[in-house]
Parts: C-alpha cells; structure tokens; sequence
C-alpha cells in the first residue's frame, strides 16, 4: 500500500509544489505590477505638483493685515492754492470749534513750507507754487488739521484746490531739493481736490505694501462735504474753501504678497519618492 | 594541458571573484552614499518646509466671497441731528416720488427710537440726543429709506448732519440699555457725515468677518449727492436735508483668512522621510 | 583543568546565545512597533490633509496682481440725461482749459449713439432715453472727456444726472440692439449720478475678473466735485452741468482666485505613505 501510494505522494507533492512556486511567481508579479504602477502614479504626481507649483508662483496671494499704531508718522499734504490765499491753519483735537471769522485772515499755527517749480518751461508741471503742510499724528487724540482759503472768483470757472499726499513730511524736509522732490511725487500719485462753499472732511487711511528694497505707501480717502453757510452779507466773488484733514482709525492696512506654493513642499515630495524608488534597488 | 590549465583558470577564477566583489563593494558603497546625499537633502528639505510653514502661518491670505442674499437684516442707523429738525420718514420702494411738501412736516412712517446720551460729563460722548432708525431690507424690491430733516442754519457754520451705521437694528432694540449699546458702538466706528442743501444718496455694502466667537460686519458706502433746488422764495436762514438709504446690490462680501500652508502637509512630509529612513534599518 | 571548563563555557555559550536571541526579538518587536507607530501616523496624517484641502477648497484665496497698459480700451458711458440737454462734449489733454461759453449750445466732439428704452411698459426699466458716449482712452496722454449739460430745473426736486459704466463701448456698438444691451446691463449695475452746479471728476480704475468663458469688469470710481461759479446774472431757473470722465492711472487690477491647496501636494503625500508601507510587504 505505501509503495502504490508513493506515486501518487510524489505528484501530490509535485502538484503542490509547483502550485506554490505558481502562487509565489504570480503573487510576485503581481507585486512589481502594483509597485510599478504606484510608481507610475507618483511620477505622474511629481510632474503634477512641480507645474502646480509653477503655476500657483505667477499669482502670489493677498494677505492683508492690521496694524494698530498709537499715532502716525506726520504726513505731508501738498497743496496747489494757485490765486486762493491761505487764511489759517490750526490744529484741532476732538472737536472742531465754531469759527472766529471767517474769511479774514487768522493764525497760522502749522508746519507750512512754501515750494516754487523751477521748471516753469516744462508742460508736464502744471503748477507754480506748492503749500507742502504738515499732517495731523495723534490718531488717539483725534487730532484734526483745519485749512481755510479765500479766493477771488470772478477769475475761475470752478471753484477747487488741488492737492496731493504724500506719507512722510520728514522726509521732504530733509530732502535737499524740495521742487525735484514734488515734482517726482508729481508722476506717480494723482490729483484730488476740494470745493469752495463746503467744509470738506477728508479722512484718510494707509495702506503700506514692503517692497524689496523699500517700501510703498498709498493713501485711500473718504469725504465728506458740509455746505458752509455764508451768513454775513458778503460780495458773492470771494468764495472760502474749509478742508479738515484726520486720520480715520489708528490701523495701517499692511498688505503681503504670498506665494501660497512651497518649494520646498515640492522638492520633500519628489525627494520622497526617489528616497521610496531608490531603496528598491538597494534591498 | 589540462593540469597545465589548472593553475591558470584558478588564477582567472580568483581575478573574477575579487573583480566581482570589488565591484559589488564599489556599487554597495556608492547605493550608501547616493542614499546618505538622498538623506541629507530629504532633512534640509524638512527643515526648509518647516520654516516655509512658520513663515506662511504668520501671514494668512485672504479669501474673499460673495453671498447672495434675498433681503438683509435691517441695519441700524443713528443720526446725530443736533438741532435740526426730522420733519419726514418714510420707506419707498423702486424710485424717489417728487416731494409733496419740501420743508414741511410730514408722515413719520418708519420705526424709529429716541436715546439721550446718559454720560453728559464725559468729553467723550460728544451727542446729547440720536435718533436710532431701522434701515432698508429688501434689496431686490430696491427699498430706499428716505430722511427729510430741516435746520435753521444761523447757528451754525456748516450744515451736516453726522450719522453712523450698525449691522443689526434688532440687536440694538433687544439690548436693555441703547444708551450703552450706542456709546460703546461710538468708540469702534466713524462718523460720516451728510450736507444741507442737497439729497445724499447712501448706497451701503456689508463686510463681514467672521471672527472667532462672533462676527465682525463693516459697511462700505458710496455716496451721490444731488443739489436740491429751492424754488419758493423760503428764508434764507432754513437749510433743508434730504438722505436716501439704499442697498448697493444684494452682496454680502465675506472676508475669511486662510492659512495657505496646512501643518498636516509638513507632517506627511516629515512622517514620509522617516519612514524611508527607518525602514533601511529594518531591512 | 579543560575538562572542567568545558561545562561553564557550554553554559556560558548558551547563556550568550539566549541573551542575543532575546535581544534579537527584543529589537526586532520594538522596530515593528515604532514602524507600526509611524504608520499610524502616516495614516492620520494623510487623513488630516486631505480633510485639510477641502476646506481650503471652499476658500480661494484672493490674488490681486496690476497690470500697466498704455492705453485702455475705450469705455461705454450711459448717461439719462432725462429732462437735462446736451451742450457740449469734448475730448481734452492734461488740463482742461477756461469755459468758452457755459450754458450755451457748442461743440459735439466725441462720438455718441442715442438710445431709446422699447420696453415702455415695463416698470422696471425707468429710462426712455438714453445717451451711450464713448469714454476715454489715452491714460498716459492724461485725456479728459468733457460734458456739459442743461436744465430748466422747475421741474425737478433735485438737480442729478444718473449714469452707469460699461467696459467696452465697441461692444456695444457691434451689438444688433442697443436698447436690448442696455437693458442687460441695467439689470446688474448700479445708478451712479452727479449734481448739478458742480463740475465733477469721475476717476475710474478697472477692477478685472477673468471668469471660465469671459472676463468680468468693473469699475471704482472716485468723484470731486468743484463749484461752479456761476457768473452771469442767469436766470435763477437754469442749471448747469459740467462732467469730467477720467482715468486715474494706467493699471488695471486683476483679481484672481487661487486655491491653495493643491490636490496633487495631498495625492504625493498619500502616494508616499502607500509606497512606503507597501514595499515592507514585499521585502
């Protein structure tokens, strides 16, 4: 019996044997055929996160934040009065008070440097002389710069004073040019101005992008404009012009550019699956 | 010749054998070291991410979205008048009607609260008495709010009417002290202001932040003003106010912050590199 | 004296041998444990990312980048003059000269196409007439559009123009119906409107969102407003208009929406985990 049953041991062991080295050859190949294709996936990922990357780096995204300051530094307000006069000039905080009289002349209690362009023959210089006056600070103690004007009108179509902002009196001062130094804000900021008949409230914001080297400084502004009422019987040719400057809120509108895509991020991934692939070849 | 071949293929077996496993010496030796280079890029690398992530973290960018709404919550308005006068009030839907009798008292259609100011000592509550109205809601029936106030203006040197905006009228009137509820309000936000002599035209966006525990809603205005014309022979001394409260479009702008750099991608890039390197050891 | 040693090198061979089979496990456990350790991990942290990226998915993060043009494309301005008269329109560089003759009929210099409202009987379309003038251009060249308008304001309560924006006046040009155009417009823009009495500068800035198929355009504007002197004993019953449209400066804002997340930063980290634990499974 055990030699007739031999045989069939020796193909019984055979068969599985062979059923297993099968098993094991396709368990195997089906091994390097899964490897592979993760593999495969990974490249494919690979190439997907670097042009991502490439992609998310030509849009840097906003990131704005808030800086709350105790007071700002003295910015500069520069006017073009052309034929209006400057009558007074004063500090306020809180509150404006009512007007002393209006229309004549009163104190000038303000930093006030007077700026004539020397290139008179240039058309791109529109302006003759330039009022640059110190801004108002102390945001906390709401303090508000009061300008008023007389002008004559039978002269101008419309009644308005140009004027422009710039972010740091102190630094026009310690330029040594002042013309060369407005005439270069002069390319790059715009234009406004304020009515005659109206107090105008002007209440302004910073808004401050670090450059590489620098920085740069934008000022957004909202008005407000309260009709004066003439009360005296005056010539209708003298207009007066009222314009208070003050700062809207002590926060400085920070904003960052933010390249959402990590480089770095990208070189740990592909480093990973070459570290992955790699070790393959070594064991 | 055979035994002559002895020596000679002992000595060829022992060059291909040392050749051999020189060889696989060189080859194990440079697996180590591209392995080593492969390990210390993957370590720069975490550290860069790590240090990209602390950077990013610092500055979240900013997400902005628009929501659709079909009506608002009524906002709250608080008009300071001082001492003019608010003669009409009342809700119109689409377009402004010609006035019926400018100057004039007329119907008081709108919900409207008194507040007296309690602290009369402090400096810093400059308003004796406001008015607190409820403002628009349907914004696609384009409802406008619509203020009629009167001033004798002998008084005063300018005529404006400072007014200032909450987000929830309903959250004022369900608060036990408006007094309280308007003085703090006082503190965070600006006062605008509109003119006598013409018809303002409030166009109002809401923003909001959604902080940690509540929200934080801020309005945007864009303001037209549009001159009255007094056509009876009225005393010089009354100035008249018009202001129209409206909707902008029915967008809710909604500002989130967004860190761009997520702390689980830098951990699965860390968690990857250690598990590569660990798993040499093992091996 | 080896005879008797030969039992206590025995026990001491054993003894060695059991400690570093001990050992061996020992090891061999607890680098099964930390790498089961680190898989969990890996999976928590795959987890995470992924939970991460759909929530930064939601929240595009805003990316505002400016573009300098030399000139724009001309806009399209619709103004509703209504009851108001057209008296001159003219295009000016830099600086806009003294009034020729204010209030009376003078030169049409720019290009203007009249529309007429055809659904009459639509509430919701409040215009019958339309004017669709041809807006600015030449930014770097400092172009001025110049209107100036007419009313006999017994008519109306307040003296106001209203007007709306479009980005491309070609556009609207090349359409077959003008009125049907301006009716789509309406339904998503906002009324803006300018006083009479007043000269006033309308600086636009062009805020572009490139959507799927198209773009989307929009447009900031800030306004001054100057008082006209009006010097003329006119009539008290005549009103005069004078509109400045202007670029403000040659930048176009385009806002972009990025998601921060990359889907393919989150699939490579998953990628890495997998291949990791998978080749343990294969050595």
């Amino acid at each position: 019996d055990e030699l007739l049953d031999a045989p069939q041991n020796a193909a019984h062991y055979w068969k599985s044997t062979l059923a297993k080295v099968w098993l094991k050859n396709v368990a195997s190949c089906g091994l390097v055929i899964v490897f592979l294709l993760l593999a495969a996936v990974a490249a494919f990922v690979a190439y997907q996160s670097i042009s991502d990357f490439q992609r998310q780096a030509k849009h840097p995204a906003m990131s704005v934040s808030f800086k709350e300051v105790k007071s700002f530094e003295a910015p500069g307000i520069v006017l073009f009065p052309e034929r209006a006069e400057l009558l007074s000039c004063k500090h306020f905080y809180g509150t404006l008070p009512p007007l002393d009289h209006p229309g004549e002349p009163g104190p000038l209690a303000c930093v006030i440097q007077e700026v004539y362009s020397e290139a008179n023959m240039h058309d791109n210089v529109p302006w003759k002389r330039a009022l640059v006056i110190r801004g108002p600070e102390a945001v906390l103690q709401h303090e508000l710069l009061f300008l008023h004007f007389r002008l004559n009108q039978s002269q101008q179509d419309f009644s308005g004073i140009n004027y422009l902002l710039f972010s740091s009196f102190d630094d026009f001062t310690h330029s040594n040019n002042g013309s060369a130094y407005l005439e270069k804000l002069m390319t790059s900021r715009t234009l406004w101005s304020f009515s005659g008949g109206f107090c105008t409230w002007v209440k302004l914001s910073l808004i401050r992008t670090p450059a590489d080297d620098s920085r740069l400084d934008e000022f957004h502004q909202e008005t407000n404009q309260e009709k004066y009422n003439q009360r005296r019987e005056a010539d209708q040719l003298t207009e007066l012009f009222f314009v208070v400057f003050e700062w809207k809120d002590p926060f400085i509108q920070e904003v960052h550019h933010v390249v959402t895509a990590s480089p770095w991020n990208v070189a740990a991934v592909l480093c990973g699956v070459f570290l992955a692939l790699f070790k393959r070849q070594m064991t």
